[in-house]
């Protein structure tokens, strides 16, 4: 592992094409720019983080538009919450990376409703398109909803979806080797376009999928895209251990992070990895302002703009629970949830700690993870460096609270405060999202 | 039905994200380039058909690479066959979206191998990003090999793929409605994001797709994007007239151009449709030169540059029948083929008519069809003009010889040509894609 005095943070940005990206108010903040359909919107906070030196810019994602509380669809839309409405992340990105030169681009895609020669086709396009700046979050999803609007009538279990998944990115690995390194030739004269020993069927036949391949793209610049997981269920973490490069994970406590942070690392060494070659990024909400008192003041005005109900709507979908039959002013009691564990965790131990009424949870919910992260920019910047020491992560999830400002904040007042303590490039040092991140590029 | 005098050409070009778009020796031609992976070049693609006026940049797609002659790869991978490598389309055209102001694009997607929601979703996404410029053409692919890469161990039958095509785009369709043109308000005083009795699930169930919905993307700015389709058979042409706005055809004689396009205006009425609503594109591969010497020098090379086994092997899996059972200097048989019913009949008519071999069908076939469309911008533009205003077609497929050259000929030779002749705009009079080629905006 490499010495605190070298150690570089890592820094990607949570960015939702869609509402909400950090904070449930964000889009009634008075300078929020509204154009969230408009492609310049997004090229706009690509070349504003590229500025800022991100790795990379990291879209979520889901496929239905939730109507978990109350049955009804009415709560998302209203108060525009985190699922009212999403852009495909992929073509999101896509413009991006042609607006860009160096950024990172991570792309949620689903292993539950997607066919893999289908998904591992479309990174391999965004890996060449992007010159090898394609990062890929992997995720098994978690609404029933989701599963209605792709022919079920409910989604399969956890461990199904799990189960699913790890033959999902088996089959796409196969797919991206189909192709050698070296296989696209282009010789004019002879003519070699590509070298047909070089190229081969995959011939995958599995539980889930059956795959004959090559693929019809050459292998990816970066072999593969990055892998990014978020899981926090135990088989999640098992898969996160077993695949990701790079983990997003949210903690509300340094130490509960720590614990965390050595749990996944153990875990990935387990299955044989070094554990340097996985990124632990920590969610956090940047309030920042050029004073303390400034900084308090946009999160009052913020935290205003965000209605209880929009915080609830949203987690009654993220833990696949309708919350609305539970009395609002009294504490939620334990739950058996399906939906994201890590959310739900996050949740109780607040119940637990603060004694919170579900509205409280609701309303804290809604403005975001991580609140201990405001301030000037020397302040965030040391709260940042305090916890990238006490190794509760090897960097951050930016979840910018309003958009474009909270980015534009982050990259004047933050960054150069990071880069000053030297916990942060001054420049990108490469030009693939392998070689910011400092990952292996996998051999054919 | 417009009169002559104001009547306008329309104006495609077909750019494979490959090694071939009209000829199969274009990517040896010395000056084309073999960036094909690189980002920027589509980005100069697009801006080059946008300094000339095009409606639209057309990406044709296979989900496979295709190993139909002799069941083995290498004829696709060292010819550099049409095959040979496609980037995703969809990726390609956001790209090429992101870069430019005007230009339509144009998406080729399959409807027998994805769920309708991501279709719906991600062609929503780039009629929101291009700000109402996507066009869809909508194939139901025709090789088996396509079906093993999805799962399958063969495709379903012609009729089972139009049944599913024709649910499937029904299902579209009804996601794009499923929020109203006036249903995201961005009201931040309110709140109202979006107004929830504007927003409506759809619940569908038919014999293919059992879809809930609501979309979580709002209504498309043109509604829905345009439909294209190619469709040649008798269901082909059915499903075209029914749906289609754009249509793709090849025909290398006047008269049959002409008795296709009367056919399918009179379908289209059929159907209830106004048959000015229905655009009939022909393709064609021009190379063009500033002299006819050079017209003719550059057509001698690059014909010289087309093996005939290129062509044969494309030709192979585009019927989806193994030719290479066949002897190459004998007459092909009358066959009954599984594939594109469009190419065979192209196929059959010039081995009957000229007697070919097929060696020779292959050759022809590797150079590109309509081989009448070359000469200088003037002998071009004539051509074209003669053949729209004998109403064999509403305007062209342009099908680039060579990249990126053949566009810098085209826009800088012929398109003034067209311009003089009062046949094709001096600049765009619209906004959308919709306006360019004088199409509805579908009513919610």
């Amino acid at each position: 592992m490499s010495t605190s005095s070298n150690r570089q943070m890592k820094l990607a940005a949570y960015v939702m094409a869609g509402p909400v990206s950090g904070h449930h108010g964000g889009w009634r903040y008075p300078s929020a720019q509204h154009d969230i359909l408009d492609v310049r919107f997004y090229q706009n906070i690509g070349r504003l983080l590229e500025d800022g030196k991100f790795d990379m810019m990291f879209v979520p994602d889901i496929q239905a538009l939730p109507r978990r509380l109350g049955d009804s669809l009415a709560s998302q839309l209203t108060h525009g919450a985190l699922g009212a409405l999403r852009l495909d992340p992929m073509l999101v990105l896509t413009a991006i990376a042609a607006s860009t030169q160096r950024l990172g681009v991570a792309a949620t895609i689903s292993t539950s409703y997607f066919a893999p020669f289908h998904i591992a086709r479309s990174l391999a396009t965004l890996d060449h398109l992007s010159a090898g700046r394609a990062a890929w979050n992997i995720v098994t999803s978690f609404q029933d909803a989701e599963a209605r609007n792709f022919g079920l009538k409910e989604q399969l279990s956890r461990d199904e979806r799990y189960d699913r998944a790890d033959e999902f990115v088996e089959v796409a690995c196969k797919l991206w080797d189909s192709w050698h390194d070296d296989a696209l030739m282009w010789d004019r004269a002879t003519p070699q376009f590509a070298d047909p020993s070089r190229v081969a069927p995959i011939d995958h036949h599995g539980r889930w999928f059956d795959v004959e391949g090559p693929l019809n793209v050459s292998r990816p610049p970066q072999g593969r895209p990055v892998f990014v997981q978020a899981g926090a269920s135990e088989r999640g973490k098992d898969f996160a251990a077993k695949w990701a490069e790079v983990i997003f994970v949210t903690h509300s406590s340094l130490a509960s992070a720590q614990a965390f942070y050595q749990d996944i690392k153990e875990r990935a060494r387990s299955f044989g990895r070094d554990p340097d070659q996985v990124n632990v990024l920590l969610g956090m909400v940047p309030v920042v302002g050029e004073t303390e008192s400034i900084a308090k003041d946009k999160q009052a005005l913020l935290d205003d703009l965000c209605d209880p109900e929009a915080g609830l709507s949203t987690l009654s979908y993220q833990l696949d629970v309708d919350l609305s039959p539970f009395p609002q002013d009294q504490v939620l009691p334990d739950l058996e949830v399906g939906g994201v564990q890590g959310h739900y965790r996050e949740v109780a131990e607040l119940t637990r700690k603060q004694n919170l009424s579900l509205r409280e949870i609701g309303k804290r919910y809604g403005v975001g993870p991580l609140r201990d992260f405001n301030g000037t920019g020397g302040e965030v910047a040391g709260r940042m460096q305090e916890w990238f020491d006490a190794r509760a992560c090897d960097g951050f999830m930016v979840q910018m609270p309003y958009l474009p400002g909270g980015i534009e904040d982050f990259v004047r007042l933050v960054v150069p405060e990071l880069q000053t303590r030297k916990v942060f490039r001054a420049d990108y040092t490469g030009t693939t999202l392998r070689e910011h991140l400092g990952l292996d590029r996998p051999a054919h």
